[in-house]
């Protein structure tokens, strides 16, 4: 069972292989650090012995992070598991930064600053089920981080072991002292150490967390709109762009189960209002969030309203944010029961600049559809950032019976080529693991793959550090 | 001219050995390439021939970034001056993205931009002669970073020509694609190879650059007061405080040549209304500035000189806050002025967290002092982030009429000591280059070095590029 665990993440491709026996892979052994010394020694022992180790934090990586494979001569491959390294080492309330060892999960971390009146306010969707040396590791992004910025932004200082020794950053705010050495650790997804400490960002609990909903026409105009928001001194969370697919499905599940004379009429009300405002079938939801003062939510309120009705949207109000709120962790479970009645569910994420927004979209949209032509095909702008913003698609299909594998491979091979083609990269969040780590060669010059594999053989001669991804 | 104008910076300890004929080491030659085919051959050639290029924007480095040194077994070094690699390459107004070659003047590059409505916002004091590929090289940092962010920020995607070939970044907001290759060119201080085209945020220009002063009883009120309001959602460009030191200088500066009754009488008057609020001989000046919307100026406004309120001080006004504005790129061209009368004047930056700043302040104050006993040294902090603030000291003092260059040294290492004995890092803008190496080395563990080493061993095999800089 333990080695079973240690053997996959939780991508569409893991759970498939999972049910149809179809992973070849496995770890030959799991180990459990307790302590820094352990770790060194065993670094250093599997270094003697080439073997190969796979650094697992909450086992949530959704590309192939967490394949078993061995490197070339290598005799065994090792699960670490990081959770035992799971301490609240200090919190600097005055610098507004905690330390803690990287093996910690999300809702302990969040917990420990909460009773302290802090939080990291790092929510990605694995929230429960993953680790802040694995969101380092990948470079996550939680759903409010146009407020709290992405995790390697949260990124203070940080501790790692590499068969080379310890890489060590300072605990200041910003320097001017070379490469910035903890965005060199930001991503490494295992290929340079094993992550061991991290400094982050931290803030007072936000008064308010207070999330809406509005309409707008097209997904033009939510770009516009998302696009001014951003730029604008307001102090947004979240603002989250439903494409029309995506919003139709929402709608259909907000409506679902509910009936009678009172209903029809409230829904046949709406359609009026929205036809008034051009809102009619192709219409896109955005989710808006705030985590500020309570003064300050009122303030922006009236401000984000008015920018709402000059991108010729329209407000709806509190009630379908919360909602949103509240089911916000819930899609990956869902996941799994589609699965038993052979509903296949992938996503796949990726950024670009404002200006190729819709062209990336779609074409991603225009390459999954053709791959698995009866697929549903959806996207959401998830993050967004002073020049642009990321798109996350979710594809449903029906599960091939034959050979599923063969059917995502597939689809994933149809997205990498779109993206690439289309000026997306491979990887906003998620990370490149196994599955995105062609593309990801392929963007990268000739010169940028020689940088980045002489920082692995300095740090890790023998290649016994999560080998075969990203790009070794 | 040419050579001696290429060999040296503009550090105080440039500009006395130019005065004292103590500069020993001279570029060979000055190289002006005006292509980027013509600088792949040059460092090529120069690479087969075993010759030292040493990058050279506007020439305005003052920690020793640009002295013509060579490495072991080289037979000359040259200057390679890239101004002349400075057009104007494309803006992509609605991503909010701009290209320029990277050897392009501050003063060009935000004409061009405000022509088109556009601001890059990154104002250091050595706007007028540097460049941007200079600004990256070394993570430079604006007046105004706090709204803008420091250049490292404001880097979208890049290119650098290497001995090992061409380094290139996407055109994309945000990434989970590896270690960051934007985060290990910028601060590489032309060690990794000659930086050729910087892709950066750009911003409308504000509708209005609001500036104002206030005044505080101490340093401690002040950083509770820039710690407060940084961590706030009001969008601030600049919160820069003066230590007592530098606000009694700026005071003095401020009533010089100033006489008569009337001006005797508003004196009293202000002292007698501070007195009020406790604001006596400790007092200490904070400028503020904020580049936004008029009508977000004007609801800032009464948000800050609340703010100000609760934290002790006394809302000066505007008229100061102009003056500094206006006056902002002068200071160092006092420092010519002063050297003609045997006054040196140097500076220093760190960078710590925000519960280190008093101690840090104190600290390096003191070694200063006791290096040069008749000394007057003076801190503001001069840009501020979410968890500490940027000290930036200036010292004045009698040079030494013997030996100069010693009293310089015994300055710098006392200052080094300092900042590594009490949490700061060796720069928080200006960088490494010859004069902080030894402190940069210490503050690395040995990992971290042959971390960067090995990544200058992979592109620049034959070490032509900036020898004897930062880690090399």
């Amino acid at each position: 069972f333990e080695r079973i665990l240690h053997s996959a993440g939780q991508s569409y491709h893991d759970l498939i292989r999972l049910r149809t026996n179809a992973l070849k892979d496995f770890v030959d052994a799991v180990v459990y650090p307790g302590k820094v010394a352990q770790l060194q020694k065993l670094i250093k022992w599997a270094s003697t012995k080439k073997i190969a180790l796979v650094p697992f934090g909450g086992g949530s990586s959704v590309v192939g992070g967490l394949e078993a494979l061995r490197g070339r001569g290598q005799r065994a491959v090792l699960s670490v598991d990081l959770t035992r390294m799971d301490h609240c080492l200090d919190l600097d309330e005055y610098s507004r930064t905690a330390t803690f060892e990287a093996g910690i999960y999300g809702p302990r971390l969040e917990a420990w600053l909460n009773e302290r009146g802090f939080t990291l306010g790092h929510f990605p969707q694995s929230f429960e089920y993953s680790t802040l040396g694995g969101w380092v590791a990948a470079r996550s992004a939680g759903q409010q981080s146009n407020h709290y910025g992405k995790i390697e932004e949260l990124l203070v200082a940080l501790e790692m072991i590499s068969p080379k020794g310890e890489l060590k950053t300072l605990r200041v705010p910003a320097g001017a002292t070379g490469p910035d050495i903890n965005q060199i650790v930001a991503g490494s997804e295992g290929l340079l150490g094993i992550i061991t400490k991290s400094t982050v960002h931290v803030h007072h609990l936000p008064e308010e967390r207070r999330y809406a909903a509005a309409l707008f026409p097209d997904l033009q105009h939510c770009v516009d709109f998302q696009r001014e928001l951003t730029g604008s001194s307001l102090d947004m969370a979240m603002i989250r762009v439903s494409d029309p697919e995506e919003s139709r499905l929402f709608e259909m599940l907000a409506n679902a189960g509910k009936s009678g004379l009172a209903h029809a009429f409230k829904q046949r009300l709406a359609r009026q209002v929205l036809k008034f405002k051009n809102i009619n079938s192709g219409k896109c939801l955005v989710m808006l969030g705030m985590d500020v003062e309570e003064h300050t939510a009122r303030r922006q309120d009236v401000a984000v309203r008015a920018l709402v009705r000059r991108y010729g949207g329209f407000f709806v109000g509190r009630a379908a944010g919360e909602k949103w709120k509240q089911g916000r962790f819930n899609m990956p479970f869902l996941r799994n029961h589609l699965m038993e009645v052979s509903i296949g569910i992938d996503t796949l994420e990726t950024a670009t600049s404002y200006s190729n927004v819709i062209r990336l979209h779609d074409a991603v949209i225009a390459a999954l559809r053709s791959a698995v032509p009866s697929a549903l095909v959806m996207c959401h702008l998830s993050h967004s950032y002073h020049d642009g913003a990321c798109l996350y698609f979710t594809i449903i299909f029906n599960m091939s019976s034959s050979d599923p594998v063969a059917q995502w491979r597939k689809l994933k091979e149809a997205a990498n080529q779109a993206l690439m083609k289309n000026g997306g990269n491979m990887s906003h969040h998620h990370g490149i693991g196994v599955d995105h780590k062609s593309g990801y060669q392929k963007q990268n010059t000739t010169a940028n793959l020689s940088l980045l594999r002489a920082m692995k053989r300095e740090l890790d001669p023998v290649g016994i550090l999560n080998p075969g991804k990203l790009f070794d």
